[in-house]
């Protein structure tokens, strides 16, 4: 196992009715910025609870952060709660909200443009208290210090990493009227999300292992009943605890990461507007298949304890737990290939271009290139 | 899924050399109360290690805090503390110093007596901050709020709880020189912590059966190998690194808990002395037989998720997974009789006198009364 420093301060209130316990968690002497994004809330009754709760409370309003949040609008805010001295920023939203409030709460009291913090890569020291109340279950944002911001302008998707929300509030209740595509996308986010920390070299840690295992059969198991009936507060319950916890760092203690499948996705979306949680269903599998024989004896365990596969060759074992991955997201209604998005070769060779300017190099062992990333987004066509 | 809230500050810093890592965490002018046990830190090197990290610091050593601390070891160093006007507590050594730290820490800031912080069971509203070098994988004290503290004078032992360290520092080197009996009583500790959690109502969280049953696995797949070494890095700090997640609150997350194993193994260690982990393997499989059919359902899934057993009748399996639990702790060395440890009726007979004198009733059902007690006891026997 590898060093590592722990420490998680989110305070998660979970359950049904919770947004009424706001005022416990909030000085009433604060001023409020709440973020919102395109309406939502408004139709599901989620603002009418959070404004209810915070009734008498100096409340100011911010609408508009749109799904892969944008520095542009984000600056607005950022004017915003500067010209009202605001205290804190309560986001009330999805993850997308979520991310965008944290470039707030940290830019409100920063002196640099907003993009700077995310660019300039400087660890934030100083934000405004942030918290949630979250209405989508899929990036794990509301319990975690990272964001990821796109700037319109130079199309491009990067993440940050800022403060910990103080608390966020999670009522599983709130998801019963999401669209379906949008619980689609959570749930492979959050598969996701596992697999980057888990598809890395064996034997680092046998409990992280069964625990990022425990995320991904819980989703296989609760997945198929949701698409069945999205208003069960059980499976929604579960499925919104599996959110949180794979991305809250509880998974990945001393033990190595690779986000491939992420920083091939966020390009997808950064140039074609692909949802980010179907770009991570489409470039999954084939990054398993291009990365095949580094990551052999970790997907053959995946294989065998997800999926049950012990028979046959390696070579079969492992194509038969890449096809379970895509089928799974099929399950899901997903499309997994980037021709059903009539997306090709020109897009290709733009990330290619793109990873081979930054000269970057992703991955576990770092050696996700230009052309490592060509050759994965060819496999997903 | 129950609603809940958690929360769990505590900064976890794991790995080899991390001692040297407290002056990052102390500020230089705090004044700080030294707490340790009965000595093995000056031996297996864990004293010097701290002293040298904390060269230049304003320190006060208080020694001698004995296994299952007694408050009448504890109100000498509350005295020592309030006399000194020290401004934290870093604990160093086992469960029992950190949980007893955690009482001279509430007690230092407080003017009541420290028995009267324990049993009065008032919440602890306010502490000095409260760190540790952990030195013994077992309890999970070192990221949790709670701690188990006894009187001498009444033979007395209760929990209680406060909050949570501030940091903990986990370096697995340091459980090189344990004694095979103190590792096997934390193992199995750690085994009952989870089993607490885990062994109550099906269906609650699909999640944290998988993560308990997680840490389950994990203990059962090093254990055996431990016993073969027990300086093998990799395999203690997996130890260490289930012992911690056992007990600081992330796998019981919205579902019920027991301890009715734990309340009983209390007063054997509070009458006779008995090692705390030992407690616990001869009381676990006598509470799984006595409350078999209560538990039927999730010894059944225990069974075959842990141990393999699929065959035979509910019955039939239901008995071989709780000799599997006995057979585990035997491997450990550890007996799991109590006639091994010529304890026999008189204890029992006390043990169901102070129950039904305290009118208690534990378990997730609060259905463990003394007679039920009496019932759990003669099946160690």
């Amino acid at each position: 196992m590898n060093n590592f420093i722990f420490r998680n301060p989110t305070k998660l209130i979970f359950g049904k009715g919770t947004i009424s316990q706001l005022p416990k968690e909030i000085d009433p002497t604060k001023k409020v910025l709440l973020t919102f994004g395109g309406g939502s809330v408004k139709k599901n009754g989620v603002y009418d609870q959070v404004i209810k709760a915070l009734e008498g409370y100096d409340l100011v309003e911010f609408w508009g952060i749109e799904p892969n949040p944008k520095v542009e609008t984000l600056r607005k805010a950022v004017a915003l709660g500067k010209a009202e001295k605001v205290d804190m920023v309560l986001a009330v939203g999805g993850g997308s909200v979520v991310d965008g409030s944290k470039l707030i709460a940290a830019s409100i009291v920063s002196e640099l443009d907003p993009w700077a913090l995310v660019s300039n890569r400087f660890p934030i020291t100083e934000s405004l208290p942030l918290a949630s109340v979250l209405t989508l279950p899929a990036t794990g944002s509301e319990m975690n210090s990272g964001a990821v911001i796109s700037n319109a302008e130079t199309n491009e998707k990067f993440a940050f990493y800022s403060f910990h929300p103080v608390f966020s509030i999670l009522d599983p209740e709130v998801t019963f009227s999401l669209p379906e595509f949008q619980i689609s996308c959570g749930i492979a986010d959050t598969f996701v999300h596992t697999m980057e920390q888990y598809l890395t070299t064996p034997g680092q840690s046998p409990l992280m292992d069964r625990w990022a295992e425990g995320i991904l059969l819980t989703l296989i198991e609760i997945a198929p009943e949701i698409m069945e009936d999205k208003t069960n507060y059980d499976l929604m319950s579960d499925f919104m605890l599996c959110a949180t916890m794979a991305l809250n760092g509880f998974i990945s203690m001393g033990v190595s990461q690779d986000w491939t499948t992420h920083m091939i996705g966020h390009e997808l979306t950064a140039l074609k507007g692909v949802t980010h949680g179907e770009t991570l269903a489409i470039v999954l599998p084939a990054t398993m298949t291009v990365l095949s024989e580094q990551k052999k004896g970790k997907i053959l365990q995946y294989g065998e304890r997800i999926w049950g596969i012990t028979e046959g060759s390696e070579g079969v074992r492992v194509a038969e737990a890449i096809a379970c991955t895509e089928r799974f997201f099929r399950m899901l209604g997903l499309k997994t290939r980037l021709s059903e998005l009539g997306i090709g070769q020109d897009t290709i060779d733009e990330i290619e271009r793109r990873f081979n300017e930054r000269q970057v190099a992703f991955g576990e062992r770092q050696n996700v290139t230009g052309p490592v990333a060509r050759a994965i987004l060819e496999e997903c066509l």
